[in-house]
Order: structure tokens, then C-alpha cells, then sequence
């Protein structure tokens, strides 16, 4: 069996999953963001394959596979060949043909469905496939989180409208809140930015990735530790050092109310807003010298004014066309809001230079009086509220104070800014949280971006070509096995016959996508009763429905047990010292509890530790 | 469920398995030679996965998953990147650094192993992998059956020495036999040429594709007609023109003897050869004027002298240097035993233009007697028996009567010659038959070829460094599904009420691979008896664990069964006019055999009809 643990965490890895993987044997990195799936990773990912087909049946989703290896053709028919970036891989065959590798089939089934369907009759249809994608990231990292090559589960449901889309969809978010939960994850289904893929509706999953500080959540102590407590500050010190050496692999930051469901990406994030009538009497505007004010704050303390009386403003190209933004004070612009509201393709911060050129001044001065009709003006919705506003004055060195937004500047108002936490919820329930997620899974209502491009229409009841309404649904299959570890690795904390506290990080898989069931593990395989104890068991086992790893190997029993806590098996069965007895000892992952029982009664007792630990 | 079925035979087919799978909706091309695998083939490669696994699982052998996306490095040191030609893909990613898509997987395995394992402890490994594989096929064609993108099962063992690699080769040898059976293939296990890959030992295992005269084969008669013998002639003979007109898909010809269990593939095979000892008188060499001949037979003709007599001399180019062929008369040379015995890696005829300057004639009049040393000489082991051999004269126009080899030309005698039909076994026994197979596996001892040049070495019980010795295994997955569909091609034959002879094309599945089970039709959706009768079978027959197929659309009756009739499920059950009563006809696809029961019975019936089917 090829397991190659390592004694060391490897150097190179900056968050804990990809270094458990390394370790444990799991995944080999092949060339940069590549990766061999060794036999136990192919295992969870079998595993997950499994639970997937269970749950996609029961939504009558029918699997199929389209190859990786696409015609360019067909992503010049929707568009994407030229616009889709250097992400997408591109070759040429031995005819000098364009070919791709693909990272997304919305094409390919578009143009099977196409080529297949004529009536509405023959509608909905619902295929899906597990395969590699590829992406040329231009930076891979963290393991499996950011690859070249990796493995998706794309879905395609194509509708004849969109009341069916709908029932699609919702069956989705079931069917993906089902799985991610029976694969042992934390996650949470959040407002996803829909934009990237053409769609409307989206909804994230993403695995929460667990704050470095909460020991309690790291630590497995065993047995003979009674608590945390009785650990020197030092040793308990260094934990914490230890955990905060890790990068949190959470790329995407999930925002969330505590007092409702309400759950968003902070890129489609909103807090709560209310309209508040001015009530201030509206002053002259004024313009006042600023010498040395870069920012809100130095503007803010310079004038002695608050910094929620200051309007910032920001310039962007938006397809070409110079937009001037309005921010309320700090407040941070939300790009992926922004350019949602505009329906652009392109959207940049103009060059310091192009600022000059377009409002007359540098980024420290800028702002929305007396601006030329050529740049459209966008302000933040909160800042409509705002009177006697700070400005820049659109000159060097000064600002305008007495701003007041309608009477001096006309702009459009839309909800543009990042929210902050401890904000309220949208809904007005609970306050904003923020926390670190892996994004697992994606569902869009696709609509007909495809089907309109590539002319896939249906006959409706009345005999007329409408095009097919379409959803995608994507679940990162190989990324969720980083999620996973990343979810459930632990320190292990033991106490040596010395009194000294020693730690070592191992995984503690979910039983439902352990690689096994049980490790399996003879301590001296020179000892004939235990070898016969052990391959008794084993088979015993087997015939029980368990699935063993069993450790044999002539090796140390310290390293034997090292490599069974890296591999992160829910139980571990060791034959030792009372194997003549017929006496084998059990340990429980999750909790670090050891018994010994008879083999004998092994089968018996595993039976009702699962019991104890669904509950 | 995404089944296109077509109306008419897709004319871009030459094969009846293309034909069929396009025609009953398993595959769809997307670009030349790369297939979608639409939800039936889908399920016929997964039912083979089950297969292998299960099978896998009894000899050790372990599932693990490399990347298709490979760095070049790798192949540049195996040296295949530069030798392995232009069926490889080549691209580049956006560092500019040169990727290939896999064909094959030696080169990642070894890497992965020699950096894994240190010791002969660890070993031997066994792993294995199914995923898509890469080949620029210059002419793609056939379905299935020459693509680019394939899927491959493709497993590689490593070893301390040989005899441990002996040991698993036969474990798979094994494995495969069980897997084809059950597959129900129709095939043979066969001496293969390993040299592509560098191997030694190797066998080939060849799907047989079947004789398009025998009618027995091709022709499922309903049960309305007796036998075949009641149908007029011209319909017969329709038929046989019918089955004609498609070309067999075997690529390959199998020899095989019918006295023993001799079998290899052409490219392999050798006939019975017994050393003759010469009584003839040797006469002098004499030059004799042979015009306007140019072939073997025209000299036999003119000289009077039986073609076994004469020595035909072919020129190649072996290495880039000249190398004389000598064969008896009108045998062919076989290019890969040549290929084998020099060891050489390119080996082309020889242009006309060479052989006048090398040995002075075109090529009707060259002759292995006084050639320059800078030619070297190799005959077929059977020349060395001729007694006053015709040979050319390397001048053009004539000949040389009484030459006798050893006395008039030395030459090197090996077994280079291709066999023929009808001659006896090389062990004795049995006559030779050709027939024509579709290559489905084929498993190598690779030895130390790639862990060599890749420097993957164990240390051995003595603590010297040496090198891995390797075999590799190979089942061509997608394939299988052409293979499968070749040899379970039928024609469907039905006598209309009006007494005309009908025959149609169908697929008549083995049970273990086909799609699904059985297919339920309800011939008329408005019949809303029928329709409770079939959710209710439906859900009874899922429940007894058969994988059931519902065809429950509003079509007429006709296309449903030629849909049925075209997929090609072991069972249909039909729900038609007498769902009222209860009663259902059961129609068992292999023998045409119909029979109505009672629904209550179903299950029972369907138990006995699998009994008797497994007999």
C-alpha cells in the first residue's frame, strides 16, 4: 500500500490541510497546482463520488461524461474562447486545430442538449458529470484548494421556463446542504455573486474554516489529561503559537447575521440601511486649503470634522468610460457590487495620471462638484444622507466644505460599500459576523446566457422557439478533501510517563469519508499469536462490513501509532502485549478514549460506539 | 433522460458498433475522435468499473488517481518526450513551460514510487487507475474504437525481482480473464508484441469480432417464425448483403490454433518449423534473362520452377543502414518479428532509388549473391533448406538458377516471416485459423526499462541499490463499450401480419454490463390504469434491486419498442392493453422469447427467467 507518511511537516505548505496531506500520505504534488491522488485520497474521493450519486438520484439528476479535451469552436460560440482569460488552457492538435482543456462544460452540454431536444415536451433535464477541470491559475497554492487540475461535479439542468428552472434549483440547494452535511463539513449557503458564470441567482457553500484560537476546537487530550487546565501556560503558550503559524486556508470571507439566516459572500454583502431625513441647515460651500491631507483622517482631524461628514471619492474606467465613485468617509467600495449595479465587462481604478487628466487633480483631492458631463457619477446610497459634506475640490491641496449632495452634485445612488462587522443585519435581525470560508459548491440560475449564444431553443406549447432556460450547479470535489482535513485536524495533546506535555497534529476524519473504517494495528509482528489475532480480526471485520487498513509492517510501534494519528482513522484497534489473551486495545479518534475489550466482543463494541458517536 | 435515439443509421458510420451507439443514443461526438459519454454509456462504464474493482480487490491491487495534465520533464526522463512522436499532445501553460496530456502513465507512477520507497521491504506495489487518456490519433475513427480522449484502466506493479513481478503478472493475467468473462465478452489471450512499451513478456487480450456470414450469430428471429429456413431467399440474401456492407471493427488478426490453446497475434505468431535436411544435388549457379518479369510468380511461371523454389530478397533501411531480406517464394515478411529480432527502433523498405545504387537492380531482380559487405543479410529460417534457389541477379531482367544458400551467400536465418492460415500450430497441435479481434488489454513485464533511465532503485536485503523492477497493465475501458456492443449487435427479425419478413438493428446487451435491467413500457400514457400499474412495477422491481429503465413517454407505441429494441436491455416488460387486468408481457430481448403474466408474478417470473438465462 502506498501511504508515504513523513516525519516532518513539510516546509512548503503554508496552511494545515496541505500539510497533513503531504504528511499523511495522501496527495504527491506532480508539478506546480497538479497533484496524485494516492490510494487514501482516492478513497475519500470515491467516497464522496458515492454520496453524491445517492443524493443527485433522488432528484432524478442523471449522470454523463463530456470530455476535458474541447474544440475551441465550441467556446467561440458562446464567447468565452476570447473572453474567458488566462485561466483557460489552450493547445493546438497535430492538424494545427484549436483546442482546450475545459474548466466548465456549460458549452458542451449546451450543444448536446441542443442537438437532442426540439420539444418543451422533452423537458427538464438534469446531467451532471465528475471529471477534471482545468484552470491555469496563475498562482497555485494551499493544496488542493488552488490547482491546475481538479476535480469538479458539474451539474446542467435545462428548463422550458423558468417556474421549472426554480423547482431545479431548489432541489439543488437540497440535495448540496444534504451532502456537504452527510461529508461531516461546516458550511454555511450564502448569496453568491452569480456574475461570473452570466447568471442571475447564485447561492455559495462554503466550508467555515475554524478560528485559530479556539483551543477547544483543536485540542484532543487524551485520557490521561483531565483538562486543559492542568497544562503549564508555557506548553499552552506554545499551542497557540503553534496554531497561529498556520495560514487560515479560508480565501473567501463569509458574512453572516447572529440573529437571523441571513448569509452573504462579503463581496454581495449588504447591512442594514435606513433613510434618514436631513434636518441640518444647508451651509455655503466653501473652498478651504488642505496643504498635506492624503486621507479622510488627516482631512478629518485637520477640518474638525467627523469623518462621517467627509464624501471620499474614487475613480474608475468602467468599460472604457471614467467613473467617479462616492464613498461615505472610510467606507470601503465593494467592486463585485459595483460592477454588478453597471453591467460592465471591465472594470479598473483609473491611474493617479488619468485622474489629472479627467478631474483636474491627484487621488488626494477629488471630488463630485463641478465635474465635466464625460464622467458618470455613482455614489454609495448612504451618502445621499450626508449634509455640509468635506469634498475633494478637484485641485491639489484643497477640499470644499458645505457639499450638499443634490443640491451641488447630481449622482445615481446604489448600495456599493463593503459592509463591516458588528453592522446589522439586512434584515434588520442580529449584527454581522464575519468569518473564513473554503468555497465548496456554487449553484446558478444560468438563464439563458448559453442558450441564447448558441441558439438552443425548444417548440413551446404553442409551437414557438423560446430558448432553454438554464441552471449549473458545481460541487469542488478534490477541494472538499482539503475543506474536510482542514476542518478536522487536530493537535493531539498527550502526557508523557514523565509528566511532560507533549502535541502532534494528526487528522480526525468524519467517519463518512474516513479512507477506512478502523486501523488496524500489530504492534510486534514477530509475535505469532498476534499475527494470527490480527488476521483474524481483520477478516472478522471485513465480513462485518468494515473497512480495515491493517498496519503489519516490521516497523517501531511509536512510528506504527505516529502514522495511524496522521491518517486520522474514527478507530484505532490495537493487537499487543495481551494478544495471547485474546485482548486487543480500542481508541476512539474524535475523543481520544481508549478501552480494551476481547476480541471476542470487538465486533459488539465498535457497534455501540457508532452508536454513541451519531448521537 | 437524455436517450437521442435516431430514426435512421447515422451514415458516418463504417462499424455496426458506431452505427448503434450513436443510433441508440449512447455517445455523441463532440470533435473528431472525442466523445460525450450521454447517460447509458455512462452506466455501462460504471457497471465495468464495479467490475474491476471487484476484481482488482482480489489480487491487491490498489486504486489511486494521477494527474492527465503532465509536465514534460517527466517524459524527457523516461527520453519518450523526444521518441514518442506526434500522437502526443504538446502544450505549454502561461509560464511557457511544456506540459503533456498523458497517454500513458509509466513515467508518473515511477516518479511517484522512486520517491516513496527506499527499501525492497516495501515493496511489491500494485496500483492502478482509471481516467481519460490522451492520443492524437491521425485518423480517428470507429466509435469508440480509435479516439483521442479514451478512458484506460491502467495499472502498474513494482517489484523487488523478477519473480515477485512473475507472480503478479499471472495475478493479472487471471484477473483480466475474470473481468472480460463477465463482461461477456467474447475474447482470446494472446502472445502480444511488448516491444512498444519496452517490455518483455506480454500478452494481448483481443475481443473477437464476429464472421459476417454467419447468420446464426447475427439474426434474432421472433418468435412468429420457426426458423431461419422459412424465409424467402431474396430477404436472406438481403440480409447477408446488409451485414456485408459493414466492415469488421477488428483491427487485429488473432491466430489461434485449433488443436491446442496456441493463440498470438499475427504480428507474433509463428507456424510449425522443421529443419529439412537438403538431398538434392547442388547445381551451378547460372544467370539466366528473365524479362518483363516482375513478380515472384511471373519467374516461377517462366522458369518453369515451383515457387517454393525461389527466394525473393526485400531491401530495408534498419537503423539507417541497408539490411537484405530473404524470404521462401510469396511469404510475406512480418515487419515486427523483424523489428523484435534486430533491435532496432526504425526499420522502413527501402526506396527503389536505394536498392539500384546499394545492390545495382529495381526491385524485381535483387538477389542476396555477391552483395557488398556493407549489406547485411537475414533470411527467414526457412531459405536455409531451398536447394538451387531462383534469386534476382541484381541486374535488372534477369535471374540465377542453383543458387544454394550457405554455399552461394551467408546470411543470418530467423523466424521473420508472417504465417498463414492453415498451417500447423508451432507446438503441433492443430491447424491455424485466423479471425479478427479488437485489442481490449494487454499487460507487459516492463522490467527495468523506465525505473533505469529514472533512476528508481531499492536498496535490496544485502543493502545494494537496485533497480525496480516494473510490470504494467492495461484495459482499454471506453473500448470495451465498442467491443461489447460489436459482438451483441444483432438483427432483428419479425414476420408483420401481413406475412413480410422485417429485420431492424438492435443491441441484445449481456446482463452484467447492460445500462439497466429491464425496460418498462407503458404503451399508452392516457390509459390511467396503465399508468398506476407501471409506477407500482417500477417501484416494486427498484425495490427488489432491479435497475430499471421506465419509458413512460407520450410516443406512439411503434417508436417506444424500436427505441427499446435499439438500447438493447435484457428484459422488457411491457404494459399494454391488458393493464386492467393486471397482466404484463415479459420479452426476453436475447431470444425474442415473449410471455404475459400477471404483475403480481413479475418478480417471480423475472427470477426463473434469470435462472434459466445464467444456465
Amino acid at each position: 500500500m502506498l501511504i508515504p507518511t513523513l516525519r516532518e511537516m513539510p516546509s512548503d505548505a503554508q496552511v494545515i490541510s496541505h500539510a497533513l496531506m503531504l504528511r499523511a500520505g495522501y496527495v504527491r504534488q506532480i508539478s506546480a497546482g497538479i497533484y496524485a491522488y494516492l490510494p487514501l485520497a482516492n478513497r475519500v474521493i470515491e467516497k464522496l463520488k458515492t454520496i453524491m450519486h445517492e443524493e443527485f438520484a433522488k432528484i432524478d439528476a442523471v449522470e454523463m461524461l463530456a470530455p476535458a479535451l474541447l474544440t475551441a469552436d465550441l467556446w467561440r460560440e458562446s464567447g468565452r474562447y476570447e473572453t474567458y482569460g488566462d485561466d483557460l488552457y489552450k493547445l493546438k492538435n497535430r492538424d494545427q486545430s484549436d483546442f482546450i482543456l475545459g474548466p466548465t462544460h456549460e458549452e458542451t452540454l449546451t450543444v448536446l442538449v441542443r442537438d437532442a431536444v426540439k420539444s418543451y415536451k422533452q423537458l427538464p433535464l438534469n446531467l451532471y458529470q465528475i471529471q477534471p477541470k482545468y484552470r491555469d491559475e496563475k498562482r497555485p497554492r494551499n493544496g488542493l484548494l488552488r490547482t491546475r487540475e481538479f476535480i469538479m461535479k458539474d451539474g446542467y439542468s435545462f428548463h422550458a421556463d423558468y417556474a421549472s428552472l426554480d423547482v431545479t434549483y431548489e432541489d439543488y440547494r437540497k440535495a448540496y446542504e444534504a451532502i456537504f452535511k452527510r461529508a461531516g463539513l461546516d458550511f454555511k449557503g450564502i448569496i453568491g455573486d452569480g456574475g461570473a458564470m452570466g447568471g442571475k441567482d447564485s447561492q455559495e457553500f462554503m466550508a467555515i474554516t475554524p478560528d485559530r484560537t479556539a483551543l477547544d476546537h483543536w485540542l484532543v487530550l487524551d485520557k490521561s489529561i483531565a483538562s486543559l487546565e492542568e497544562i503549564p501556560e508555557d506548553t499552552v503558550q506554545a499551542i497557540r503559537e503553534e496554531l497561529l503559524s498556520w495560514m487560515t486556508a479560508g480565501e473567501d470571507t463569509v458574512v453572516y447575521s447572529d440573529g437571523s439566516g441571513y448569509a452573504a459572500n462579503l463581496e454581495m454583502a449588504s447591512s442594514e440601511f435606513k433613510t434618514v431625513t436631513k434636518v441640518a441647515v444647508q451651509e455655503e460651500v466653501e473652498r478651504v486649503a488642505t496643504p498635506d491631507c492624503k486621507t479622510i483622517d488627516e482631512v478629518s482631524v485637520f477640518l474638525d470634522v467627523p469623518v462621517e461628514q467627509t464624501i471620499k471619492t474614487l475613480l474608475f474606467m468602467a468599460d472604457h468610460e471614467p467613473l467617479a465613485v462616492l464613498l461615505v468617509g472610510n467606507d470601503q467600495v465593494n467592486t463585485i457590487k459595483l460592477k454588478n449595479y453597471l453591467g460592465v465587462d471591465f472594470l479598473e481604478p483609473a491611474s493617479e495620471e488619468a485622474a489629472r487628466e479627467i478631474m483636474g487633480a491627484g487621488f488626494g483631492s477629488l471630488g463630485p462638484v463641478g465635474l465635466p458631463d464625460t464622467v458618470r457619477l455613482l455614489a454609495d446610497r448612504r451618502v445621499e444622507a450626508i449634509a455640509n459634506a468635506v469634498t475633494g475640490a478637484n485641485t491639489d491641496g484643497f477640499h470644499l466644505t458645505g457639499v450638499n449632495p443634490g443640491r451641488d452634485f447630481k449622482a445615481d445612488y446604489a448600495d456599493i460599500r463593503e459592509v463591516r462587522e458588528g453592522e446589522m443585519s439586512p434584515d434588520g435581525k442580529g449584527t454581522l459576523k464575519f468569518a473564513r470560508g473554503i468555497e465548496i459548491g456554487h449553484i446558478f440560475k444560468l438563464g439563458t446566457r448559453y442558450s441564447e449564444s448558441m441558439g438552443a431553443t425548444v417548440l413551446d406549447e404553442n409551437g414557438r422557439a423560446v430558448p432553454i432556460v438554464m441552471g449549473s450547479y458545481g460541487i469542488g470535489v478534490s477541494r472538499i478533501l482539503s475543506a474536510v482535513i482542514e476542518q478536522h485536524a487536530r493537535l493531539f495533546v498527550n502526557k508523557t510517563p514523565k509528566g511532560d506535555y507533549r502535541y502532534s497534529w494528526g487528522i480526525n476524519f468524519p467517519s463518512e469519508l474516513a479512507p477506512y473504517d478502523i486501523h488496524l494495528i500489530t504492534v510486534n509482528v514477530k509475535d505469532e499469536q498476534a499475527n494470527s489475532l490480527t488476521t483474524k480480526i481483520e477478516r472478522d471485520l471485513q465480513e462485518e462490513g468494515y473497512q480495515v487498513l491493517t498496519d503489519d509492517r516490521n516497523e517501531r510501534a511509536g512510528s506504527k501509532f505516529s502514522d495511524s494519528d496522521l491518517i486520522g482513522l474514527p478507530i484505532r484497534v490495537t493487537v499487543g502485549k495481551k494478544a495471547a489473551e485474546g485482548i486487543v486495545e480500542v481508541k476512539i479518534k474524535a475523543t481520544g478514549d481508549t478501552i480494551e475489550v476481547n476480541a471476542e466482543n470487538l465486533s459488539e463494541t465498535l457497534e455501540i460506539l457508532g452508536k454513541g458517536s451519531s448521537e
